[in-house]
C-alpha cells in the first residue's frame, strides 16, 4: 500500500514530434510566389483566353478563385474558424520510423508526416475545410463534388456537417459498389452520394448511352459535380486536389515538417510524396522547395506515380482538359489525355489523368524527380510498413513508402546515412478489397501499353 | 517575395493535450492493491476451489499469471520493448470536447481521452502488446485468442506480427461474416482467422452440432481458443478483456488521463466508459479510483452498457463460467450466466455475458454507477459527436458519449459547469453496417425479457 510514482521513460530522441496548437502555422504558403517562372494560367475551354474571375466565380467560390489566381502573396492567412477546426486534428505528428530502419538495416534516417488520424483518413481534410468555410462566408447552402477512392468525399462531407452545408458527392461507380462502407461514411456525416456516371446529370446521361455498363472515372464524376452545382440556386463546385487553391490549404503539411524538422536538428536529404492530382506532395514539399529556390538550401525531390497511371514519367507537358465532359477550364499539366482511364485492377486511388500545374512546371524545370512503382511492390512496402510501423497505410501513401524503402535501401548499398522524409497521407482502412487480392496472391500489376497511351494523348486539345 | 513567418495562434486552452513520451506513465496501476476487500480468486471449475499458478500456466503465459493473482503489489513495472511499442502511438491526446460543448450548450466542460488513434482502433492494444512480449520472452512460437467485434483480434495480430509470432484468431462466425475487411487487417498482420464456432475443435464440433447453423458467441470461441493453444506445443492463450491483468495493462489510460488532468489544473466529477468485459473502463478509472479508495479525492464513476446485455444493471454477483465450453476458470462477477447471448440486432461489441471481477467488486461495493442504453440512443449520440467533433466513433464507445451527452445536459438544467472525462475507446471505421441501418432508420432496439434473463441465470454453476 505505498504506491511508487511511475519513473519516466530514458530520455532519447523521441518516436513522433507534436508541435503545440499554438505553433499551428496561422498562414498557408503560397509556392508559386517563389517560382520565376510560374505555372501557365488556367484557359477558357471555349476561347482558348486565360480565364477570369468572373467566369471561375461560376463554379467555384469567390475566395477559392482569388487564391487560385493568386500567384505573388507568399502568405495567406488561414481564417480563425478553419484553425480552430484544424486544432482538432492538427499539428499532425512527425514520426521517427525505427522500426522500419531496424527491419531494414539502413543507416537511413527515416521520418513520416502521418496526415492520416482523422475520420476522412487522409489529408484532404486540409483542403475541404477551408473550401467549406469560404462557401459559408460566402452565404451558399450547398456544395457539390467528386470522389474517387473516397477519402476526399469522406472529408468534405465532415467539413460540410461541421459548416452545415448540403453536401453532394458524386461517386465513381466502381469505388460506389466496392466501397459501401466509404459511402456510409458520408452519409453518416449527412451528405447524399450519387453513383457516377449517373442519370441527374445531362452529361452523365450521355456518358451512359454512349458507354453502357461504365463504371465511372474521375473525371466523368467532375463534369457531373460541375453540372449539378450549376443547377442548384446557391452552390458551388469544390475539387479535391490538382488545383492550385488545394495546393495551397496542403502547405500546412509542409509548414508542420519543416518546424518539426527545425526543432528536432534535422535537416533533410530527399522530401518523398506519392503524386495523384498531386495535392499532397505539392503541400509536403511546398516550403522546403520554397528554400530551393531562394537558394536557401538544396533537396531532392521525389514524386511517385503508380505504374498504371504514369502522368508524369510517361506523359506530355500540354494543355488538356481537366474533366471528361470539358467543362473544366484547361490547364497546362503533365498529362495521359482527359479519356485515359487506368486499368480497373489498380486499386486505391492516384488515377487521375493529369498533374497539378505548379507541380508540372516544377517537373518540367528539372526542380523535382518522379518515379513510378508497380502496384505488387506498393503492396509489399505496404505490408512490411504495417507489421513493422503499426499503421495500416493507404494504398496512395504506400508508393511513397516503397520508394523510401528503395531509398533507404540505396543507403544502406552505399553506406550513407541519409535523411528521408515521406508523407504518409492516410490509411487503408477502406481499402482491404486491394489487400484482400493481395493476401491471396491474385494481385497483378498493370502498366498501360504504348498503344494505350497514345490512344490517350490523341484527346489532346488544339491549345 | 517578401516572404513573412507565419504568426502563431491566439494562445488559448488546448483542444489535444499531449504528454510527451519521456511523460509516458513507466508502470501499470495494480487498483487490486488499494481495494481493501478485494476481488474473489478465480476457482477451478472441476475442484471448486482457487485456481494455482501452476494451473493457470497450463492456459495463459508466465509473467500474466502472476500479474493475474497479484492483488497487492501496486505499481508494475512497464517492460522497456513495451515502452517503446507504445511509444509508437502513446500517449494518447486527451480532448476537449469543445465543439460538443457547443452544439449542446451546457455549462459543463466534457473531456475525453481518445485510445482509437492506432490501427487496432482501439485501446485492446494496450494490453495485447504486453501479452505478446510475455509470450515472446517465454519462448512461444503461437498464440490464441478468440474475437468477437474484431478490435481485440486485430490488436494482438499487429502485437504478435512485432515480436514475431504466430497468431490464431477465433473470430465470432456472425463477426467473420459481417466484417470481412476486420479479418482482411488481420491476415494482412499475418494472423490466421478462424469463423467460430469452427470444426477445427472438439468443443466447436460439439455446439455446431447441438446447434445447427449458430453464427456463435464470445464464450464460445473463448473455449475454441483455449482448446487450441492447448494442442499447440508451444502455444498460450491471450484474452482482451475481463481478467485483472489486462485491467492492468489498461492502467496506462486512467495514468496518462490523470497526468495531463493534473497538467492542466482539472479536477474531473465524474469519469464515464463503456463497459464490455469491463477492461478500459477498469484502465480508465484505476489511479482516480484509487485516489477515491485512500481518500485522496472523490469522484463519480460510471459504466455504461448495451440495454440489450445488461450484466450490472440486471445481472446478478455470482460465481460463473468465463466461457461457453466452461473450460476457463470461475470467475465471481456480475453476470447473465454465460449462456445469454445478445440479440443478433445489437450492433458492435459489448456482447459479453459478464464483467471484470475488480469492476463489479466496486459495484457491488457502491463505488461505481452503472447505466443501461438503448443502441437507438447511442447511434444518434455518435452521429452528433461525429458531425461536431470529427472522430467517428466505434459503437462501443458511442455508449460512453451517450451518458456523457445526458450528464452535460443535467448540468445545463442544473446549471452546473461540471468536469465530464470519458473513455473514447476507438473509431467505428468497421462498424458501418451498424451505421448504415441507424442511417436508413432500420435500427431497432432489443432488450432482453424478464424470462431472457431467468433463462441464462438458470445455468450458473453451484459453488
Amino acid at each position: 500500500m505505498n504506491p511508487e510514482a511511475p519513473k519516466p521513460c530514458n530520455p532519447e530522441a523521441p518516436y513522433k514530434t507534436y508541435l503545440s496548437e499554438n505553433e499551428l502555422p496561422a498562414a498557408w504558403y503560397n509556392l508559386r510566389a517563389d517560382m520565376k517562372k510560374k505555372p501557365a494560367p488556367l484557359l477558357n475551354p471555349a476561347t482558348k483566353k486565360p480565364v477570369t474571375a468572373a467566369e471561375l466565380e461560376q463554379v467555384f467560390c469567390r475566395e477559392c478563385v482569388k487564391q487560385e489566381l493568386d500567384d505573388t502573396t507568399p502568405y495567406i492567412p488561414i481564417p480563425q474558424p478553419v484553425l480552430d477546426f484544424y486544432k482538432m486534428y492538427r499539428p499532425s505528428p512527425l514520426i521517427r520510423a525505427y522500426f522500419l530502419e531496424k527491419s531494414l538495416g539502413t543507416p537511413a534516417k527515416i521520418y513520416y508526416k502521418f496526415e492520416g488520424n482523422n475520420t476522412s483518413g487522409s489529408h484532404k481534410l486540409n483542403s475541404a475545410i477551408a473550401q467549406a468555410y469560404y462557401a459559408k462566408e460566402q452565404g451558399l447552402t450547398d456544395v457539390t463534388t467528386e470522389t474517387g477512392a473516397g477519402q476526399w468525399g469522406t472529408a468534405l462531407s465532415m467539413a460540410s456537417a461541421f459548416f452545415g452545408l448540403n453536401c453532394h458527392v458524386y461517386m465513381v461507380k466502381c469505388s460506389y459498389e466496392q466501397k459501401p462502407f466509404r459511402r456510409e461514411v458520408m452519409r453518416t456525416y449527412g451528405a447524399d452520394v450519387t453513383p457516377s456516371p449517373s442519370l441527374t446529370t445531362e452529361i452523365g446521361k450521355k456518358i451512359n448511352a454512349e458507354h453502357p455498363g461504365t463504371t465511372g472515372s474521375l473525371g466523368c464524376a467532375i463534369s457531373e459535380a460541375v453540372e449539378a452545382q450549376s443547377k442548384l440556386p446557391n452552390a458551388r463546385y469544390l475539387l479535391g486536389s490538382v488545383l492550385s487553391q488545394v495546393c495551397l490549404h496542403q502547405s500546412i503539411i509542409g509548414l508542420e515538417t519543416q518546424a518539426a524538422l527545425k526543432k528536432l536538428g534535422v535537416k533533410p536529404d530527399v522530401i518523398i510524396g506519392c503524386a495523384g492530382g498531386g495535392s499532397n506532395l505539392a503541400g509536403l514539399i511546398a516550403p522546403f522547395m520554397g528554400e530551393k529556390l531562394r537558394g536557401e538550401a538544396d533537396y531532392r525531390f521525389i514524386a511517385v506515380e503508380p505504374a498504371s497511371c504514369p502522368s508524369l514519367t510517361r506523359g506530355v507537358y500540354a494543355y488538356d482538359y481537366c474533366d471528361t465532359g470539358r467543362v473544366c477550364p484547361l490547364q497546362k499539366m503533365y498529362t495521359l489525355g482527359s479519356s485515359f482511364i487506368p486499368s480497373a485492377s489498380h486499386a486505391g486511388g492516384l488515377r487521375y489523368h493529369g498533374m497539378s500545374s505548379m507541380l508540372s512546371e516544377l517537373y518540367d524545370q528539372k526542380l523535382m524527380e518522379a518515379r513510378s512503382v508497380k502496384q505488387t511492390e506498393v503492396f509489399e512496402a505496404a505490408t512490411l510498413f504495417a507489421r513493422t510501423e503499426g499503421t495500416l497505410p493507404a494504398p496512395e501513401s504506400s508508393h511513397a513508402i516503397r520508394v523510401a524503402i528503395d531509398e533507404a535501401l540505396r543507403c544502406k548499398k552505399e553506406g550513407k546515412s541519409e535523411t528521408i522524409v515521406f508523407g504518409l497521407t492516410g490509411t487503408g482502412y477502406f481499402d482491404m478489397v486491394g489487400y484482400g487480392k493481395f493476401n491471396d496472391g491474385q494481385m497483378g500489376d498493370y502498366i498501360p501499353t504504348d498503344a494505350d497511351l497514345a490512344a490517350g494523348l490523341a484527346t489532346l486539345p488544339t491549345v
